[in-house]
C-alpha cells in the first residue's frame, strides 16, 4: 500500500490501482515491513521515474504545483535540460504565488481543529481538491516517523530487558532485540526515504508542515529515532556507536532546539503562550534522548549540557502545559493519545541522570516517581482515550510507554524487590500490547481500510479567509483569488 | 454552641435555644474542648436520634430537602421501613432536581466573591433562606478540619522542642505535647464525627463543597492532620506507628492527587490557569507530610515518590500563584491569611528532605530559606492582614508558621548557634501566640457572638443567573423557580 | 559633558553653553573618566552652588518644580533660612499637585513604548516641555548605574583571568584588573553622587522612576555594581572585604526583594504577569552575585539564602518570560540587548554554585550549560539586534557576557582542555569588545552628537489620559494645560 505502490502511487489516484497485493492482508506484518523496505529498495533505485510522474499528474491538477518545489522549478529546469524550454514568466508567476503560499500561524489555528490540528473547521476551504485523493507523496506525514519511534522503542526495550539482570529470570533473548532493530531500521529507511522524496518534489508541502504548530515538533522525531536505534544497538550488530556519531547525531538536534526554543522565547506569533501543546515534548525528549545515549558512549560533558537545556525547557513546557493557560489555543481540552507523551521526558530524564551520575540515586527517583504518576494519571483516564480517529501520529505516543517501562528495569536493577520487578514486567507488557494494538491497526487501515494515508489536509488550508467569499464582491474575487486557493465560489 | 447542642441543634434555628453553658465561656479553652469531645460522643451515641431530625425540619422549609443524601431518599427509605410509604413518583421528581442542584464552576466564580469564595455577590440569590439560620450540619464546612491542622501542628512542634537536643536548654516538658495531642485527637473526632454525619444526610451539600473551587483543597485537610497526629505522637503514647498505617493513610492522598491535579492538568473548567488560588497549597503539602513521616517510619520509596509528586506540583502551583495569572479568577487582589499558606510547602518539604537524605544540607536548607523568605515577605506586611471577617479555615493557616517553626528546630540543630536557636524559639513563640489568638476568636465566635457557624452560603448558590428573572417572562418563571431557587421575582 | 559641565549643566539648557573639551574628543576615554571623576569631586565640593541652581530655573519653567522633592520644599526652606520667606499656601498647594504627580502603572504603559519604555506614544502628551533641554539631573536616569556594572564586570573578568591558573597561558597581569577597577570606582562615584542629587533635588523625579515598571529593576543596579567591586577587588587593594561589609551590603538587595517579589505576588497593579520583562533579570541576580560573594568571603549560610531566594525567583521569572504571557505588556516583540540579561542569572548562578558546594560539578553545570545556550540562542540571532536607538542603559546589557565569560573560566579551571580553555578566551574577548564597542558608542553621544542624555520623558507623562486633546476644546485647553495635567475640567 504504500511500499510497492509508491512508485506508481505518486501522482496518480488511490482508487485507480488496487494494491496487487490485497490479497496477501494476512500475511504477518513483519514480513509485509521486510518487504516493503526491499520494494522500496528498488523503487528508489528507480528514482528517476518520480521525476517524471509529478509532471504528468500536473496536467491533471494544476493546484498541486503549488506544493511542488520550487513550484516545480526543477521539474521544468529537467524538462529544460532534456530539450522541451518553458517559458520564463511562468516561473517568476509561480514564485509570486508560492512567496504567500505560506499561511501564518494564526491561519492553522483558525482553519484546524482537534488535538493535532488536522480537521478542517467547516467554514474553511481548502487550495486543493477535497473530493480527490491527492498524490502520495502530498498525503505523507512527518508524523509517519512516529512508527520509527515506536519500533525503535520497543527494540530499546527488549534489550534492557534482556539484558538487565535483575529481568535474567524472564531468560529473553537478546534475538527479540535484533529482530526489532532490524524492523525499526527498515521502517526509518522507507519513511525516510519517502519524506526526503517529499522534500524533493514537494518543498512548499514539507514548509508548510514545518510551520503547522504541531506537525513542527515531529521534525524532532527522525533524529530521535536514530537516537533510540544508538541506544538500542544488538550486541549482534556491535558493542557500540562511535563517539563521532553521537556529535553528528546531536547537532539537528541543537539546531531544532536553537530555532524552536527560540521561536517560544523570543518570537512574536509561536509564543509558547500560544503554541503549547503536548506534542512540544518531542521537542525535549530529544535532549536526554541524546544526553542519555551519550554518557553510554562515556561522554561527559556534552550529556550534562543537553540534560541541562533539556531540564530547563522542560520545566518551562510542564508548568506551562499544566497551567492550561486559556491562550494555548492548540492544546485540545479532551484527553488524547498524545497526553502520552507527559510519561516522555521525565522517564527519559530519570534514565538519563543515572547514567550521568553513575547510579540511580534520588536525583534519578525524583524524575522517575514524577512520571509514573503522570503515567497512573493517564492510566486511571483511560477509558476517555476513546473514540478519535486513528492517526499515524499515534505511534509516537507509544514510546513513553516503552520509556516508562525502561525507567522501571533500571529501577528495579536499583531496587531489586518483587514490586519493582513485577512494576517492570506489567509496564513492559503494556508497552508491546499497545504497539502491537497500534500494529494491527496500522494494517486495518492500510489494507483493509485503505485509508492509512487520508489527504493531509493539515498541509492545503488556505491563507486567507474564506469568509469574504460570502460576501457581494463574490463574483469580482473570483479573478484575483484563483492564483492561489482554486475553489469555486459557488457555496 | 457546638458540640452539646449539636443534637438539638441541627434542623433548629439558633435563635430558638440559648445555650445552657453561655456563663461558663470564661473557662479554659481546654476544659471547654474536653467538653466538646465528651459531650460529643454521648452525642454520636445517640446517632439514631439524628436520623429523624430532618425530617421534622424537612416539614418546616422544603428547600432544605434538595441537599439531603438522595434528597432525602435514605429518609424516606426509612420513614418506609417504619410503615410509612411515601410515593414514587416523589423521589424520581427530586432525583431531576437533584441533577440539576450541582452548579458548574463558572456559578461558584460568578455568584460567590472574597479570598475564599464565601460571600455571595449582590447580584445573587441563595437556594436556601437567607434570613433563617440552617441546620447545624449545612453550616458545618469541610474547613473546620483546619482546626485539626492548627492544633495537630502545635502538639508536633512542642513535641519537637522537648525532644529537641538544641532546645534542650528550655526544659519543655513532653506533657504539653501529650495534651495538645489529645486535645487535637478529640478536635478531630468530634469534627470527623459532625462531617460524617452531614455526608450521610446531606450528602449533596457535601457535594457542592466537593465542587467549589477554593473548599476542594480543604477535603486533604482530615488526612494530613491524621499525618499530623502520627508525627506528632507523644512517646508516652506509642513510639511509632506500624509502617502499615502509613500505607493506609497515604492512599485517600494518592486518589486526591490523581484526582485534583488530573483536574488541573487535563480538565476543562477546572483548570489550574483557572482556580489557582493558595488554598491549592494543601492540596500540594501533604505529599511533603507524608513523605516526612514515611521516612521518619524508615520507609525509602514511598516517601521520594510523594515527595517528586508534591515537588513536580508545588513548582506548578508555586509559578502560577506567583504570575498571578489575570485568569486566576479565585485569587484574591488583597492579603489574607490564607496567604501564609505560601510557607507550608517549602518548610515541610526542608524537613522531609532532611529525613530523606538522613542530613540538613544544601538541599534542604534551600526549600528552608524559601520558606523563611516568604514568611518574612508575608510579615513585613503583617498589617494587611486585617479586616477580615473570622472564619474557621483560618486554623489552617496557623499549621505553616508551626511548620516554619519546627523547620528552623531541625535547621538549629545543624547550625548551632545563638541566632538559628533565636530564630527558632521567636517561629515558635509566634506561632503559638497566634493560635491562642485564634482560639480565643474561636471562643468569642463560639459562645459571645454565637456566629461560629454562619449560614454556609457558599453551597446554598442557585445554579442559574438569576439575571434571567428581570426579563418579561418573570412571572411565568415564578412557579418553575420556586421549587430550587426561592426568591422573589420583584427586585 | 556630564562630568565637568555638570555644575553649570543643572538646570540650564544644553544648548546654551558648548562644552569647552569639545576639542578633546579624541582623547582616550580612560583619560576622559578620570577628568570626569576628578572634576566631579570639585563639583560636589562645591554641592552648595547646586541648591541654588534649581531655584534660577525655576523661574524660567514653573512645569519643572513638580519634579522637586517637595515640590520645592527643601529649596524654599534653605530660602526661608536665608530670609525670604514664602507663603505657606503656596506649599499645601504644591502638595496637592503632588500627590497626584505619580501616575499610575496603566499610564505609564498606555504612554510609553519600546522594550525599555522610554518612547512616547504619539497620542500622549509630556508634563514638561518637549522642544527644550530639561535641567541635567532631570535627564539622568538611574540606568547610568548600568555603566558601574559594565566596567565592574570587566575588572572581575581581567581579575579572574589574570588568577585563574588555567588561563596562565596567556600572561595576563592584574594591573589591568586595578586600572579597570579603580575607572569603575570612579565612574560609580560619579554617577552615584549625581544621582544623590537627583535624590535631593528631584525626589518626585525619582519616585517617577521607580514606579516605572522597567526602570525599577535598575535600583538593584547600584548595589550589584558594589558587589562587583568587591568581587573585582584587585589584590593591590586589598585581599578581600571584610564580612561585615556583605552584610551592609545585602541589606539593601534584601529589602528590594521583599519589596519588588512581594509586588510580584501579593500586589494589584504591578503582578507580575503584567510587569514581567528581561529587566526583571536584574532583580533576581543580586542575589546570586550576593550569593557568590559571601562564599568567597566564607560564609556559609548567608551564601545559600540568597541563593535559594535567587533560585525560586528565578525561576519563575524563567518561566514567565518564556510563557511571553500576553499580559505581559512591557515586554517588547522584538529581540532588543535587553534580552542579554537572560544569560546573567545562570552565569552567576553557576559561579555561586561552584563556590558555595566547593567545586565545578554537575549541579554548577547545569546552570552554566544553560547560560551557554541561551548565549548560543541570542547569538545567532545577532542580526536582529540591530537599529535600535542607543541608551546609556546598554551598559546593563554587557555585564552578563562578562558573567558568562567568568564562569566559563572557571569550568575551564575544572574541565581543562582546549576547547573550554578557546571557549574562556572567545567569551572574553567578545565581553571586552563590545564593551569597547559601548565605550566609544558613549564618547561618540556624550561629545559628538551630545545627546547622552536626552530628556527622560520616561518620567514625564501626565497621569492622565490625554485623549481628550484630540477634540474640539483644544484651544481651551492650552492655558489649563500648561501646568502639568492638560485635561479638560470641562467634558
Amino acid at each position: 500500500m504504500f511500499g510497492d505502490n509508491a512508485v506508481i502511487d505518486i501522482g496518480i489516484n488511490d482508487q485507480q490501482n488496487l494494491p496487487e497485493n490485497g490479497d496477501s492482508s494476512n500475511a504477518t506484518a513483519i514480513k509485509h515491513l521486510r518487504n516493503f523496505s526491499r520494494r522500496m529498495c528498488a523503487s528508489v533505485s528507480s528514482a528517476s521515474r518520480f521525476s517524471m510522474l509529478p509532471r504528468f499528474e500536473s496536467s491533471n491538477d494544476a493546484r498541486y504545483d503549488n506544493f511542488k518545489t520550487w513550484s516545480g522549478k526543477l521539474e521544468r529546469q529537467i524538462s529544460n535540460f532534456r530539450g522541451n524550454p518553458i517559458e520564463l514568466n511562468t516561473i517568476s508567476d509561480s514564485q509570486e504565488t508560492e512567496a504567500e503560499s505560506l499561511p501564518a500561524l494564526d491561519r492553522y489555528l483558525d482553519a484546524l481543529e482537534g488535538p493535532e490540528l488536522d480537521t478542517l473547521r467547516a467554514s474553511e476551504k481548502l487550495v486543493l481538491p477535497e473530493d480527490k485523493t491527492w498524490p502520495f507523496l502530498l498525503r505523507f506525514p512527518i508524523s509517519s516517523f512516529g512508527m520509527c519511534l515506536g519500533v525503535g522503542s520497543q527494540a530499546m526495550l527488549w534489550k534492557a530487558l534482556a539484558l538487565s539482570p535483575t529481568m535474567s529470570f524472564m531468560n529473553i533473548s537478546l534475538t527479540i532485540n535484533l529482530v526489532l532493530w532490524c524492523i525499526a531500521i527498515g521502517v526509518f529507511s522507507l519513511v525516510a526515504s519517502l519524506y526526503l522524496l517529499k522534500v524533493i518534489f514537494y518543498f512548499e508541502a514539507v514548509k508548510r508542515e514545518y510551520y503547522h504548530p504541531v506537525r513542527i515538533n515531529f521534525f524532532f522525531a527522525p533524529w530521535i529515532a536514530c537516537l533510540f536505534f544508538a541506544i538500542g544497538l544488538p550486541p549482534h550488530v556491535g558493542k557500540n556507536i562511535p563517539q563521532i556519531a553521537w556529535y553528528v547525531l546531536m547537532a539537528p538536534i541543537l539546531s531544532l532546539d536553537l530555532k524552536i526554543y527560540g521561536q517560544w522565547m523570543l518570537g512574536g506569533e509561536r509564543k509558547l503562550s500560544k503554541v503549547a501543546n503536548p506534542s512540544n515534548h518531542l521537542a525535549v525528549v530529544g535532549n536526554f534522548v541524546g544526553s542519555l545515549l551519550g554518557a553510554s558512549l562515556g561522554l561527559k560533558e556534552g550529556p550534562i549540557f543537553f540534560f541541562a537545556v533539556g531540564l530547563a525547557h522542560y520545566s518551562v513546557l510542564f508548568v506551562t502545559l499544566y497551567q492550561r493557560l486559556p491562550t494555548n489555543e492548540t492544546l485540545t481540552k479532551e484527553l488524547h493519545p498524545v497526553f502520552f507523551l507527559f510519561i516522555a521526558a521525565p522517564s527519559v530524564a530519570c534514565t538519563a541522570w543515572a547514567k550521568i551520575s553513575g547510579e540511580f540515586g534520588i536525583g534519578a527517583r525524583i524524575p522517575y516517581f514524577i512520571a509514573m504518576f503522570l503515567y497512573s494519571s493517564l492510566a486511571v483516564r483511560v477509558n476517555f482515550f476513546r473514540g478519535f480517529r486513528f492517526s499515524l501520529a499515534w505511534w509516537a505516543y507509544t514510546f513513553p510507554m516503552a520509556g516508562a517501562a525502561i525507567a522501571t528495569i533500571r529501577y528495579a536493577e536499583q531496587v531489586n524487590n518483587l514490586n519493582s520487578k513485577a512494576l517492570a514486567l506489567t509496564l513492559s507488557i503494556i508497552s508491546t500490547f499497545i504497539v502491537s494494538i497500534l500494529l494491527i491497526y496500522t494494517i486495518l487501515h492500510a489494507f483493509v481500510f485503505k485509508s492509512l494515508f487520508p489527504n493531509d489536509i493539515a498541509i492545503a488550508i488556505s491563507h486567507k479567509k474564506s469568509k469574504s467569499k460570502t460576501k457581494l464582491q463574490r463574483s469580482t474575487s473570483i479573478d484575483l483569488e484563483s492564483c492561489e486557493s482554486p475553489v469555486k465560489p459557488a457555496q
